[in-house]
């Protein structure tokens, strides 16, 4: 079964061929009926959120979060995985679903690739779901931008909420990579035309809705949430929310299709719910909290990805996500490749096809971190090595051999070339893990310690950090948020994901180092308070030959150059 | 038959109690099966373009344009008449649709109204075609300000075109009413964030993209046409198209969906193609022609609606939409009311309400003036006359005896009160008519004649003017549209609705009077020159008191305060 032996296909290409059912019939398979769907053509649905009330007293299925070492440049596959993951589950006959995020247009203008999964282990219809798919994004993308104007209105007007225009942290959206639009003026023009002030785009993704919507349990949580959104700060320094410009009802009934979660499937007909998209770094980075207790009811298994690595994905799904929801995970999968390890060794990008078992033993090292990690929030786990053509049988058996010294267990899977055949080792494994043990979970910090505490135990316990450092301006920021009562909300660290530390030089299992907060940014409407250890880019470039300039449509509707 | 007996629900009471009809039902009266649609829940469906290929070969039904006199604040309820004509002239045993523009969210957000009819002549489900509706002005914002990004990173990197970044035209566009993205300065920040420059929004009906996609005949079509747009010019002033960005492809491929046109349904089940919403302005202000044509091949009678009065949308609708498709109206329907005729003849607002039959005869001044215009173009006419509670039996005899001595057909109608039961004496002279008189078309000017020429023919024979002036810059840019050799374009005359004449003050039939060109703005994708003839207002501001402040949905979904 080795993927040099035959050439696999382009991605479009395998999902242009795939032998898609009709959506009715796949939701079908989970026992929902015509009526539990609003369908959006054949192939894709959204399941009403009102069939959550005769569900809810259903048991919950058992709980799968694919997660990963950190990632490199090599790539891993972590979607890719989940998605072959589900599909090998049901060939064993199991009833299983994959929960996962929706991809955001901007970057698929941008740079190739994006969609949710690959190879043989991809959802479908890939050119919806890639380009505007049921229109979540442009909700939120709507509903964001008209609190915005509504804000700048409202200082055209008599201001009435002393709003000061250069406290305003409400900035606009877009979902698309568009570096002009970061540092703006706006309110130019003279006095018919608004107030001038600083202001900024971010990507959509980025968007405190977006957060909020994947983590709000249904339309009044959602309008709640949206109501504590502090969108600037008075003169005398006080937080104005969205419930002071009284903006929550519009914004909630602009989103009141885009919280219902879209059903859709895999190459191999495995229901797929892919439901939002919050960046990873400056919010949770988890598909909605609907989807996933939607599929939690409705199949025995789901399997859904957290963002990034361990120590930020899995990390923010169990303190932040899990939290609010009361989700139980069962087991973690950590996807680890030869070649991300052996980057994690020190093996540069362009060296990575030449066999270096040195290098991939020191880098083993970022994978036994994060083991170490699932220990203490008391989840089960199984390494999945998903196989890459140039790993070779020895560096296969250097890493399944430490795993069985570890006593973890360890999949070799080939999801990408082979389908859910090439998962059913890793399927087997999680079957095995799911029926024989129990998980014990703990958080590894509570809500009601203090925030340095609460940052401290994450920067320790899943980092690795020795000390955490505070800027000035943090500092300054924690005393504000302390003041303003919002000192019990989760931590959401936003750092880079390539390192356990916020130097994302320092490959493998850096020690002996120091986190350093730069800022506090309260998303009081997610419910979560953002440390901020690094430049983290809210609003993405184009690159020098975007990939937009290579796509088409025909005129029979063919897509060209998507992917 | 008096509306003051009884008393009327909200438009959005009386569309939430609608006995709608599946939406494959509608289709199936059409005579299109399941696999011609892509069906948006159980109400919405785009029709497949696809089938126009076997359609084409049909004959055309009857084509009844509907338009009025120039409007006033008082209302004149030309979509409320198109709405409920086409469920008169079903029950009167003929298969007819109606085919609109879909109405634009922004507006939604600021001030009341906006839906498509009103009372017991609307289209539903009203809620999802005034929010996002199918997704479509959502697709052409994302398209559009990729297409802002694609000239943004291009400048950024080496600008190979040449670009001057002063002489950028193609600015950004949101479908939100938001003053302070009018003027704005993008790029700031320093090296890696762009090009400083200033810049702006529109709203995203005035986007070019709409206009071609309202005239666009096919997906090929289409990205011809937004391959010829003309976004910036060189140092050396020649024009940069889109064409010139590769671009061309990309927004056709977000387009793709968005040209299929829209199908729901009025309160009475008449089927609705609901389709593109350009500006009546700047644009041709018609739903799109992919609907129309469909609409035709469909349907015995296809009522559509022109923007704004007879000189502005039913000149368009024949100069360039009807010569770009090749579309043949049969008749007009002017829609008059006392209460704006007596604006028209002088009478303030707030004293509307007061009986004034002197008044009522100056004012019809207006309505004579555009009764001879159709005359020009060779149409058959009836005129509409709306009923509103405060009419009087005077007033309302004087209208029709002042039609009955000019031969002008005439029928009194009350759609909005009653539905197609009030627009049942409407519909049978719309049958008479079309039985019994054959229109002359005659365009009232060629392509082929100078740019002042054609400017010329409309301002004299369509609103009255003695002659026209042109500022010095407008003198520049014809020349500079020759040299380009833009001159054998139409013309798109941007100019106030209120009046014949481009000053909003000057109501009833003003004679003597100068038509003042500004400016001239090229939209060679959309194919016309825009002559600009006062301030245009492509970005409209939210009101002290916004609508949006007063919507909500509640944890069912009902929703509250749309409208």
């Amino acid at each position: 079964m080795h993927l040099t032996a035959k050439t696999i296909p382009s991605d479009i290409e395998i999902a242009q061929k795939a032998r898609k059912k009709p959506i009715t019939e796949i939701a079908g398979q989970l026992g929902l009926k015509e009526e539990d769907l609003e369908l959006y053509g054949r192939y894709k649905a959204k399941i009403n959120l009102n069939s959550w009330d005769c569900l809810k007293k259903r048991p919950d299925g058992k709980l799968v979060l694919v997660t990963a070492i950190n990632p490199t440049p090599a790539g891993e596959g972590k979607s890719t995985v989940t998605v072959g993951l589900g599909q090998a589950l049901n060939r064993l006959g199991q009833k299983a679903s994959v929960a996962l995020r929706e991809p955001s247009l901007g970057p698929n203008m941008g740079i190739k690739g994006g969609a949710a999964g690959g190879g043989y282990s991809q959802v479908v219809p890939m050119e919806d779901i890639n380009l505007h798919f049921t229109g979540d994004f442009h909700a939120i993308t709507s509903a964001h931008n008209a609190i915005a104007a509504l804000i700048d209105n409202h200082i055209h007007r008599e201001n009435e909420l002393n709003i000061d225009p250069r406290r305003i942290v409400w900035k606009r959206v877009i979902d698309l990579n568009d570096r002009a639009l970061r540092h703006i003026t706006v309110g130019l023009g003279g006095l018919a035309h608004g107030m001038p002030r600083e202001d900024g785009f971010d990507i959509t993704v980025a968007s405190e809705l977006m957060a909020i919507l994947c983590l709000a349990k249904d339309l009044d949580d959602l309008k709640e949430r949206i109501g504590r959104i502090v969108v600037a700060y008075r003169f005398d320094r006080s937080p104005v929310t969205v419930a002071d410009l009284r903006a929550q009802g519009a914004a909630a009934l602009l989103l009141k299709d885009a919280i219902q979660p879209n059903l859709v499937q895999t190459l191999e007909n495995t229901p797929a719910l892919i439901h939002g998209g919050p960046f990873a770094n400056i919010a949770h980075g988890c598909n909605t909290l609907t989807a996933t207790r939607l599929a939690l009811k409705l199949s025995d298994y789901t399997v859904t990805e957290a963002g990034f690595g361990a120590d930020l994905g899995a990390e923010k799904f169990i303190h932040i996500k899990s939290r609010v929801g009361e989700l139980k995970p069962d087991m973690a999968v950590i996807v680890a490749t030869v070649r991300a390890l052996k980057m994690h060794g020190g093996v540069p990008k362009d060296e990575l096809k030449q066999p270096n078992t040195t290098a991939l033993r020191q880098g083993i090292a970022n994978l036994e971190h994060h083991l170490e990690t699932m220990k203490k929030f008391g989840l089960p786990h199984v390494v999945a090595v998903n196989r890459f053509p140039t790993d070779t049988e020895e560096e296969l058996e250097l890493l399944q051999s430490w795993c069985e010294e570890k006593g973890v267990p360890c999949a070799l899977t080939e999801v990408w070339g082979e389908g859910g055949a090439g998962g059913e080792d890793l399927a087997e494994e999680v079957v095995r893990l799911a029926e024989s043990k129990t998980p014990e979970h703990r958080f590894l910090y509570e809500r009601d310690q203090p925030i340095r505490a609460k940052i401290a135990a994450i920067a320790e316990k899943v980092y690795g950090a020795d000390r955490v450092a505070y800027s000035a301006k943090a500092e300054k920021q924690i005393a504000e948020c302390e003041a303003n009562g919002w000192d019990e909300l989760p931590i959401c660290i936003a750092k880079t994901q390539y390192s356990l530390s916020d130097d994302p030089a320092l490959l493998g299992r850096p020690e002996g180092f120091t986190l350093h907060v730069r800022e506090i940014h309260p998303s009081i409407g997610a419910g979560f308070l953002v440390a901020l250890t690094g430049d983290v880019m809210t609003m993405p470039g184009l690159p020098r030959h975007p990939a937009a300039l290579d796509m088409d449509v025909d005129a029979e509707g063919q897509v060209y150059g998507l992917f």
